[in-house]
């Protein structure tokens, strides 16, 4: 594991280049005790990371997990792996939406307790409380491991040894750009036919309701009421309005709509205003047009929204290289959204090469509760996972959302992080069952459950040989540490990750451990974060795994290419290379829930292996010497780690 | 004058806004002496740039001009006024290469007399050294009168002066965006069918050489290689090579090409180092690629250079309100230069209306004397001027060059200002033909002497109905404060400005003359100064006439809307609103070279007079509640300096 061990392995394929060593005492500056507790804690978060990655089938940094093993005095092996599973792209000239061939109904009984869905093998079985024998995660268990994490990122030492290492990480990569700049460059220009412009980029997170720019909503309303303006489109206090009544309603002609009367991009006023923000999302201030326009389920069946969508994909489809993973909402109101999206999705024939789905749950009990439209926090659950079950065992049954669900990469929690909560999760937090109150839960109780479902959804999935999710929440775009802590558990990865550059403990975890974060600066820059304090140059200097996203092209961008915009302002403001660029979108696709087989085209056919081993300098654009620095620099930090926790075992 | 009695005729078209008004002793904080001596220093500067304006044919700021007749005890009428004449475009139907109709020859004869061409009427009057009555400046005069301005700008009393008032307009400012934002928004949200999208914009600095983005460059020559391999493209040591012989002598396979190996984009060894950054212009740093693609006058005679900016101006025209000015190369090596490229624009028909070529002059006479091209700095001007005069007064003779002057807006100096100059300009600096040595003249030297005969050869255009020039040189990008004084008196407007931070003088008469300034942030970001650091928003606040321009897409940006790309950043990072983008677009289209038939088409058919009243927000988008500002603050801060002034007089 040393790197001199591995980089003979590697000579072949990566150019000689020069490597920066230090000798001499290694937790110079610190005691050994103290150097001690750290290290023991590290390990310790790691193993609990790589328990909670394996029940979920996320991917865990193979790196890390060989420098675990190793640790035990146990040895790694691939077979050991655990890898999530997702659909391959259908090939050409087969139909995406095809429903023969869809497995047997298996029957089983489902049942939620705790708020995690119990799978039954018969109606025996349910009655004599025997589950199927699947890992059914405990929320005491998960508070307690969540307080362990939290504690050690308040430990002193812990902290001390962090911020010295994230230090470290950031002056080696100093030294390594400066001396290597040159040769990193040397080799992107000797790659035949392969630039910034064709290595593949996925948009990782992105809102569907915001996928467009501006002006393209502006246009399709436009071209939309050329048409359309005698349909039916809005149902309103019972009244069935015309598109041309909605717009005299609304004292509009849509003639003269402008971007500016439109008014869905973000300004200075919605600085630290996540409620003027949200409310962004409404075309002309009016809600109608959201309905009208940016819903799956509306009078027109969803038909302009789809339409719109269809339009994004045929602009990345002819880009060729770029990708998004658009976000569509599944709320937990009723068990029957599921079948709505799905039927949506078929009836529009939203599927597209460059595309991937994602769903994203808002953290909105409470505002369903107050309505009365749910009982407890439980059956808001049940709405959100037992639709999937029930398409996982009875798949015959629920033929729309099997096919959809091919298509899904995973789950998204998302709402302002920066609302405070009065609960503070713990082993004695109520059961989903009886939250009952009006009140929110906080942030970690959302996470948990979803996580809890997930995985149990996961592996009976993989059971039935069909494709796994992934849970990417939002997490650490503001509001507390703790949510950074939930989601180093139970993520593959998060979107934002802002609050890493408050707690050295968290940000080293995260280095360690690989955990990728998808950034978005721009969408930062117009709510939390002024552009020029975004942590991503940092946090990339440093070896944590980032990515570019765009978040709300219609919010934030101006041009037609939204994630070639984002990366351009990141490249022109922060002067990054040709290789930072092209490490930052091998990174994106990394995370992404494209399929395996997608990601060895897109990556090349050794994209698992670490190091530059694992990479097609022929398909990503980044230098060997990048990924050996990289590989080098994490084993040398897991091994600096190591001897004392070899101690302690 | 007061802003009071201003307001009065506004009324009507503007909406009633919160102003700031203060009261009491206007020059609080500094001495009646000191205030005496900076009010008459200013006055004094702002005369002199009027003067040097009109004999040029140079837009000269109305309100500024109406203070100073006031402060003369003259009036002010818009007969006196002088104007620049461009050229409309051909309407629709005409043929724009047209050579009925050219005016007849009138014979005149010429001759370069101190390196400025005089005109005389026949043989006789040349004999007798009877020169046509036109307006011949000298070198003393200027060199007098640049040393006074530039005596002021190191006044005490003047800079503190100057800085105070530069600080207050960046409050008030402050001030009136707190207090006007949504009033300023509310009147753009009003405007039917026109937002930032659609609002004109002119690209007024942008070098043609690289005015298209490094991945169209390099699809262009993929492309050309397809059809032309055979081709010989390039004459080498008496050897003509084919397309295929160049890429197998450069070692490359055009189809591996790359935007990395293409190289021509500015990376972090660019900056601060003008020499790498002139090698960018070379793909894959090779001069013979430039020689084919990029140049005018070469085997192809400019073929495949013409080709490409053809298809960029093609993408403008399908943008539709997007407007360019590349920069065409003058020499002044020999007198063919123009010929050949006049030539180069009517066979390839470069004509577009979205389009206005400007010339640029780089300031190499070093080099072509060191080469042993020319004998003297006066054989340069002479190249350079002379066969304008003689398309002037013998159109007939000269039918190419007659009609592609018709779409030359002006002409640009330009080179490294970093690069010191021994020489200091002086009423003694030797003349032009007496320049022998092989020290390269000074900027202010250059300036001088191109003005010069911008505004003889101006002066008999316009006495033969002909379109004039504006001299818009590249000026304060880096090197000494004389090059900004120079352009102060001599130019229509310049591009960059960034040195006018380092003086408050200078940058306090920019605004009350309200220079124009093309800015281009992200080039200085590649170049001289970093992004963050940019004056671009400060010049903006506080009202200085700024605009912005890409310089070089090629080398700089990164999307296939460069233009965009420059205006997203500069809105994405300091927060522009809707309202601050489109007073800048409104600034570009004024300081461009477009008719003024197109100007009042562009922005309102009373464009040409001050405050709200020259503004049409429908066509703008520019809020009457800013122009009301901005005049209002303008002529405030005009009679600020009055009442001193006339005492004086």
């Amino acid at each position: 594991m040393s790197p001199s061990s591995t980089s003979s392995s590697v000579q072949e394929n990566c150019p000689d280049y020069q490597r920066v060593t230090i000798s001499g005492d290694y937790c110079a500056g610190i005691t050994l005790d103290d150097y001690d507790q750290a290290a023991k804690n590290l390990f310790k978060a790691l193993l609990l990371r790589e328990k909670y990655s394996k029940l979920a089938y996320h991917r865990f940094c193979r790196t890390t997990s060989k420098f675990l093993r190793s640790a035990q005095n146990t040895t790694w092996s691939e077979e050991d792996e655990v890898l999530p599973d997702m659909c391959p792209c259908p090939e050409a000239g087969e139909d995406p939406y095809c429903m023969d061939n869809i497995p047997k109904d298996l029957n089983y009984k489902l049942k939620m307790k705790d708020g995690i869905v119990y799978v039954y093998d018969n109606e025996e079985a349910l009655k004599q409380n025997q589950p199927h024998d699947l890992p059914y995660p405990d929320l005491e268990t998960f508070a307690v491991e969540l307080s362990h994490v939290l504690a050690m990122t308040a430990d002193g030492p812990t902290k001390t040894y962090c911020h010295r290492r994230l230090n470290f990480l950031s002056s080696k990569f100093n030294l390594h750009e400066m001396l290597n700049e040159m040769a990193e460059l040397k080799e992107l220009k000797r790659v035949p036919h392969r630039d910034f412009y064709n290595v593949r980029k996925v948009d990782t997170h992105i809102h569907a309701a915001a996928c467009m720019s501006q002006k393209h909503l502006l246009t399709f309303i436009q071209k939309t009421y050329q048409t359309d303006a005698e349909r039916v489109v809005l149902e309103k206090d019972g009244q069935r309005m015309t598109l041309k009544k909605v717009f005299q309603h609304l004292n509009k002609d849509p003639y003269d709509l402008t971007v500016d009367s439109l008014d869905v991009h973000a300004g200075r006023q919605t600085f630290h205003r996540f409620d003027k923000f949200n409310a962004k999302y409404n075309p002309v201030g009016a809600s109608e047009l959201r309905e009208i326009f940016l819903k799956t389920d509306n009078v027109v069946n969803g038909e302009y929204f789809a339409c719109i969508i269809k339009e994004v994909a045929r602009g990345l489809e002819e880009s060729k290289y770029q990708h998004v993973e658009p976000r569509l909402s599944i709320y937990g109101r009723s068990p029957d959204e599921w079948y709505s999206l799905s039927k949506w999705f078929i009836d529009h024939k939203l599927y597209s090469p460059n595309m991937r789905w994602m769903i994203q749950v808002p953290r909105i009990y409470d505002i369903f509760k107050l309505k009365k439209l749910i009982p407890n926090f439980a059956k808001m659950l049940e709405n959100i996972f037992l639709p999937l079950f029930e398409a996982t065992v009875n798949p015959q049954k629920h033929k729309e959302l099997h096919v959809f669900l091919k298509y899904v990469s995973g789950f998204d929690s998302v709402d302002d992080e920066s609302k405070h909560s009065d609960h503070m999760l713990s082993f004695r937090s109520p059961k989903p069952e009886q939250w009952t109150s009006v009140e929110n839960p906080p942030y970690s109780y959302y996470i948990f459950h979803m996580y809890a479902n997930i995985i149990v959804l996961n592996n009976l999935r993989k059971e039935c040989g069909l494709n796994t999710f992934q849970f990417r929440p939002h997490c650490g775009e503001a509001g507390s540490l703790t949510h950074l802590v939930s989601a180093f558990l139970t993520a593959d990865n998060i979107s934002h990750g802002l609050n890493l550059r408050k707690s050295p403990v968290l940000q080293y975890l995260y280095y360690l451990a690989q955990v990728p974060i998808a950034m978005s600066p721009l969408s930062n820059n117009g709510l939390f974060l002024e552009y020029s304090k975004s942590p991503l140059k940092d946090f990339l200097h440093k070896g944590l795994c980032v990515s570019l996203s765009t978040d709300d092209p219609m919010l934030f961008h101006y041009t037609k290419e939204p994630l070639m915009e984002e990366y351009a302002i990141a490249a022109q403001l922060w002067k990054f290379s040709t290789c930072d660029v092209c490490e930052i979108a091998r990174n994106s696709v990394l995370q992404s829930g494209f399929s395996h087989q997608d990601k060895m085209h897109f990556l090349g056919e050794n994209y698992l292996k670490d190091g530059p081993e694992g990479n097609d300098i022929r398909k990503t654009n980044v230098a060997q010497v990048r990924m050996a620095y990289r590989h080098e620099t994490l084993c040398n930090e897991l091994n600096v780690g190591e001897p004392a926790e070899k101690l302690l075992l």
